[in-house]
């Protein structure tokens, strides 16, 4: 499909890229860029095979690429549209994996002062709670979502084979506006990583003082599972989709203070109906992960 | 091990303790009781062999028993102890399967005027969001911790007895005050399960407006897994342990404001250090778990 394609960030999101499209046939010939710190990362990537050749230097990394995918910690985008600019080709497909979406069409805007038609944002909808080439996972992304949020200029043509690249890895591609992008994973996502953080944080250091994890059970482990995400990329989530993440919160604390009140005054009724609902809810999300 | 182990209430929990006693040849003769609106559950339990015979009517189900296991929802105690008051026995080890352990202790009292010294309040530290006897499963306390909370009164045979029942089972056996075990669950078990009810209470009404769940990923459904969990033992629970819990939620509430404040001002550097402190506290509960 692509002659040379060109993983910028070669850890779980981009290595498991990689990973895939060699599988499946997708690239020819496939490299990496990562900056001079993350050498021992890229040294490993290669290694293990996942990507062909490794580079810190970006002219020749994106020379000639038929597909660069930036694969990096949303909050560094800025830096890697300011470094892909000089060699910025007409010919490449453009396009990157990060969960937020206003926060990257930004980023572009301050740096070309426009969108380029031929970069398409996207953003699949995988991880896992490890980080780095190592942790890397073929098929990550097999019968997963993929959204691309296209906009106005966006090429039809580059959308279609960056459509059918995600498609042959196994994806299942959505089309959606960035707003409501932004919207709906603040709330399945950033918000529950921001909570299982802050509730490890907070049981962490009464742990300090009281041995309490020790007794806790396979509830608690899948709670907070999110919470061993590494801290760099979430952290730059959480701030590049603030704007939507803020009131969230703030709706969730109104709730548990109801929910405080509700079990101060022992209101049996309303409690129950309340994790009534919720256990319904999850049954038709759960119903919904199944088809 | 028992001539006669009873089970009051034949659910998840005290289904999968039938199941662990005979497996284990721990009883040789295995009864469940419950009230008459439980009898499908109580059918099918006899029916998967979990329990030899099921009885509406307490004094025939107690009768002769050599232990006598409380597992139904913590607020119904009370009423249990009611029940079987008239027919308390001294030859009879009395305990129960509850998750919180002042209330229940309060539940004796108020029907006694004290804590029979043959009634030994135990929790076993284990679960699954299934309920009902067509959920019971062998080895559900296998390699899982135990708790007992013994008073002063306790009688030590009863206890060192029930204690070597649960090592049969599997089970690691703690022994511990009654307000440290009520502060420890309050953290690591009511606090996250109000906490997935409340976020799925939210997140479900907003799915209702716009569709989210269909972009839910694995960290949203490991996340909300302890929202499936039976809303009428979970209310009792809350509800029982309500004074512990309460401190907690608005001490979380706190954190989260603080949290909402960090990211509005963006103060990368305290948010990285909040996120990373909680991975690493979280990688010491797992290596916890390891050993």
């Amino acid at each position: 499909m692509f002659n040379k394609l060109c993983i910028i960030g070669v850890g779980l999101i981009g290595g498991s890229i990689a990973k895939s499209a060699r599988h499946y046939n997708l690239a020819t010939n496939i490299v990496g860029f990562g900056r001079v710190d993350d050498i021992e990362n890229l040294k490993h990537a290669q290694q293990l095979n996942i990507i062909d050749k490794y580079y810190t230097n970006i002219q020749v990394a994106v020379e000639q690429a038929d597909c660069i995918i930036i694969a990096t910690p949303v909050g560094s985008f800025k830096t890697i549209f300011k470094q892909l600019k000089p060699y910025w080709s007409a010919k490449t497909i453009y396009t990157d994996a990060g969960s937020t979406k206003a926060s990257v069409i930004k980023a572009a805007q301050s740096v070309f002062g426009y969108v380029p038609n031929n970069f398409i944002p996207a953003h699949p909808i995988a991880g896992a709670e490890q980080s780095g080439a190592k942790a890397a996972i073929l098929d990550l992304y097999k019968n997963k979502r993929l959204i691309i949020t296209p906009l106005e200029n966006t090429n039809k043509k580059a959308l279609a084979t960056l459509q059918i690249f995600w498609e042959n890895i196994g994806s299942t591609v959505s089309l959606m506006d960035i707003e409501h992008h932004d919207a709906i994973f603040a709330a399945t996502s950033h918000l529950p990583h921001i909570l299982a953080y802050t509730l490890t944080d907070l049981l962490g250091h009464k742990n300090e003082t009281v041995e309490i994890f020790k007794y806790a059970a396979s509830g608690f482990n899948d709670f907070t599972r999110i919470a061993s995400s590494d801290p760099t990329m979430w952290l730059d989530i959480c701030l590049a989709n603030k704007n939507e993440i803020i009131p969230l919160m703030a709706e969730l604390r109104d709730k548990l203070q109801k929910i405080e009140t509700l079990l101060q005054k022992n209101e049996t009724q309303t409690l129950f109906e309340t994790f009534c609902y919720a256990k319904n809810a999850r049954q038709r999300f759960l119903e919904q992960l199944d088809n």
